[in-house]
């Protein structure tokens, strides 16, 4: 049997019911109360169990949906999607990450080159003018599903690197056996919506919600040794962190 | 005169052009080459200073207004927009934020009860079954534009709220004057796309990205104080962060 839903409808609340549905949802989801798996009733039960109309209860459904928290499976129904990817902000890199958590990451790299630094690089990793960096691109793939893709430029005097030792390892892995300790990061994360570009790599949809992050990142020396801009599926990824008052 | 562009084109990347024309301002303008309210050169000298054809640099502008980085503005030409609130992750309140930065928010309260807390908020609160908490929502803007819609949950037996207190302060300025000490937060920053309700309140498009935040807050008694779930115009707002190995 499928589980029952119990949410609070505040019908005197101004904000629109499938939204309140929409949000005890995600509460659940994200609380706990409804596991990865979980499996709910139809929408027509649903509609009932909370004296909603049912064009309310689709409502509140596709936006799950479409924000890839619920899946629709024929013969099935709707259930609960397999938990995202939660990233405990550290110093550490998503193929740490993975690696952890016992999921085997894959790295397509997309593009490679040793170039002159431009102006915005340059200025990030505090490099002169006619300074090299290594720039590549690369998609991170969980279990053969997309999650992100990363664009880095490396400092050039640290160690040599090249596609095939990206494809194998990850970028932190290779910097620290190179004798990097890293000690600081700046990271700025925010959201976009995919482009064609992103869409077609990360096998989603053009307007899709991605989550971005930028990131230097400073070895105990003082060097800034890498700089990136990566884009995540905001479906099948989020950023947890724990903040504690000094 | 409109500051020229300067960028790394790498001709033999699969990475198609406009899209490496994306990143690069979008680095440049993260990274303070371009700062807020710079025009750029039209887009027919811009092509021809990056050696692309017009129809990939149109793109890539397209791209770039779209994302919110850009505005066309009439007479004028393409200007860098006005920098984001960037909120530099620690223990405070947006609101704090806000007034620390100079900045006057304005706080619209759309929803508020004293109500039973449905099971999510029990679980996240750590209360009882017919615990009872203040539920609501507020709608923050910042010079009159709204940035973020704000759902929060508090526990009840701290001190009493009102609609009214709310709407002339933050909320961790309310907890903290009824001896509220925060001492930690587990938060969540991920992305999703704006659906009617969101896009209107927050006066942008049906599909806009938004950055969401969850967050739990503890004070020094252990107790689990307030959770809640906001949305943020991605366009106007990132979360900023430091972090440093331990």
């Amino acid at each position: 049997m499928a589980t029952p839903l119990k949410l609070h409808i505040d019908r005197s609340s101004p904000v629109p019911l499938y939204h309140q549905v929409v949000q005890g949802i995600e509460a659940a989801i994200h609380g706990g109360t409804l596991p990865a798996g979980t499996r709910l009733d139809n929408e027509i039960d649903l509609a009932a169990q909370l004296n909603l109309s049912r064009p309310t209860m689709r409502k509140a459904m596709d936006e799950l949906v479409r924000s890839g928290l619920l899946v629709r499976k024929r013969g099935v129904g709707t259930q609960v999607v397999s938990s995202q990817v939660r990233r405990h902000l550290e110093l550490s890199s998503l193929f740490d990450d993975l690696t952890r958590t016992g999921s085997k990451p894959q790295t397509e790299v997309l593009s490679f080159s040793h170039v002159d630094a431009d102006e915005p690089t340059r200025e990030a990793l505090q490099l002169g003018t006619g300074a090299r960096v290594y720039h590549f691109t690369r998609l991170r793939s969980v279990d053969g599903k997309p999650l992100a893709l990363m664009e880095n430029s490396v400092r050039d005097d640290i160690t040599d690197m090249d596609e095939s030792g990206l494809a194998k390892r990850g970028l932190y892995e290779i910097l620290r056996t190179a004798g990097v300790n890293f000690r600081l990061a700046n990271q700025r994360i925010g959201a976009v919506t995919a482009n064609e570009y992103q869409a077609k790599l990360l096998g989603t949809e053009v307007g899709a919600a991605l989550v971005t992050m930028e990131r230097t990142a400073v070895d105990d020396t003082g060097r800034a040794v890498e700089t990136g801009r990566h884009v995540y599926r905001a479906d099948s990824y989020s950023f947890e962190m724990t903040l504690v008052q000094r």
